[in-house]
């Protein structure tokens, strides 16, 4: 497919590789800086464009891969109508475009992108949502060509799965934060809790995290809760995450 | 090494076999049930025994592998006095074990381990501490036997790294729980996370968390926030633990 993106950040830098590397043409890739996206076009072997009436008509897919509260915004300086538009955010519903075009879509990539790393695109879960059959099938078809994991998701579903991903992913890397800063203040090194984040993380991969669930609030082990909680008598807000989970955890089985 | 196992937990068993399998020898497991020892004596060629007054004389190494408030009771119960003890807990402290023996210390595995999993040991921190710099030696030596991680961490410095974990394991693993739970209510396959959930412990395998934190509240996204907490509204603690970890996460930087 001949493929547009509008927007050149993590996402869309992401997504564009994957797409190119399973063949298909990146034609053009919009930012409102040119020189971003020039930077993400030279990869990509695209023409860099920063006016949205630009887009090249022969184009198959318009993709809007910009921040969440500037999809609509983007959206309605698309002049070109008659071309199948989807964005890639978990949080925006599909009628943001179904304002602008009559063929439109979501195509969101349920990951954590980051420009330090390299992700296989081939394990990333794509959520695919359209209002129409043609437009459905054409991007279910397209996402298995760069994904092994594709799923048709509602606007209503999807945005669960977007708060979902806040307590999977953006909450423990918080955790993590507050795990490293307690070593930081004894003198000893993040390092020692690495294998222990990783091996957490990976055996949910195989079990389900309920059955997983190991530490002191799920052996009811009051006497060690009391002596955390303790240790944090400096750290009220801490306290009281402590506490929260742990009575979260307590009562997970009911 | 000539090693005797007090315990035949996951501690115990993931620990013995990463002995055994550095060339040490484990002459003898207990457990207060002859069945649990022997099942895992036999894994490891070593005689089973459920009496504590019945460990060779000609061991070098005890390690006490019970439960957190079994660890003393255990100790108390052991009658050779001359041989170095040493128990593998992180909320435990040395003094438990210099009420009862001259030389002891602290083998403490950082890892969470599961009779489901099996375990690379040499990935696995082992955290030293003992009274004498003799025991200290011998144990440091043991250590790396079998780790390539080895570090030397004192009572008060293994308090905190046990709560930390808590932070980092126990906590993460309850707010996946927490997220698989949110994709079942909407007919969702928990599948969907898994990636998501590998790659954010992944990233701080390389980068530090608070480099990588993502997601609303660090963007100071409030409409996505406010969004979120309206779709918990049928889950009250869901919303305290929402509003306290994106306070955490916008405040991280102070």
């Amino acid at each position: 497919m001949r493929i547009t993106l509008v927007g050149s950040g993590n996402v869309a830098t992401h997504l564009g590789a994957g797409l190119k590397n399973a063949g298909h043409q990146i034609v053009q890739v919009w930012s409102r800086h040119l020189q971003n996206a020039a930077l993400l076009a030279y990869h990509l072997k695209a023409e860099s464009i920063d006016e949205l009436n630009n887009i090249y008509e022969g184009t198959d897919l318009i993709i809007i891969s910009v921040k969440d509260d500037a999809v609509e915004t983007v959206a309605s300086f698309i002049t070109l109508k008659n071309v199948l538009v989807v964005h890639t955010s978990g949080a925006v519903g599909i009628q943001v475009l179904e304002k602008y075009f009559a063929n439109c879509g979501v195509f969101y990539p349920l990951q954590t992108f980051s420009k330090t790393r390299e992700i296989d695109f081939l394990t990333v879960p794509l959520c695919i949502e359209s209002t129409d059959k043609n437009s459905t099938a054409l991007l279910l078809e397209l996402a298995r060509t760069i994904s092994n994991q594709v799923n048709y998701i509602n606007s209503a579903q999807r945005r669960i799965l977007h708060l979902a991903a806040v307590f999977a992913c953006n909450f423990p890397n918080y955790l993590y934060s507050v795990s490293a800063g307690l070593l930081k203040g004894q003198q000893m090194d993040f390092e020692l809790l690495k294998p222990l984040i990783l091996e957490t993380a990976l055996k949910v991969q195989q079990f389900l995290p309920t059955e997983m669930q190991t530490g002191p609030a799920v052996r009811g082990d009051q006497k060690t809760m009391a002596a955390h909680l303790e240790l944090l008598k400096q750290h009220p807000k801490l306290q009281e995450i402590y506490r929260l989970l742990s009575q979260g955890i307590i009562k997970m089985d009911e």
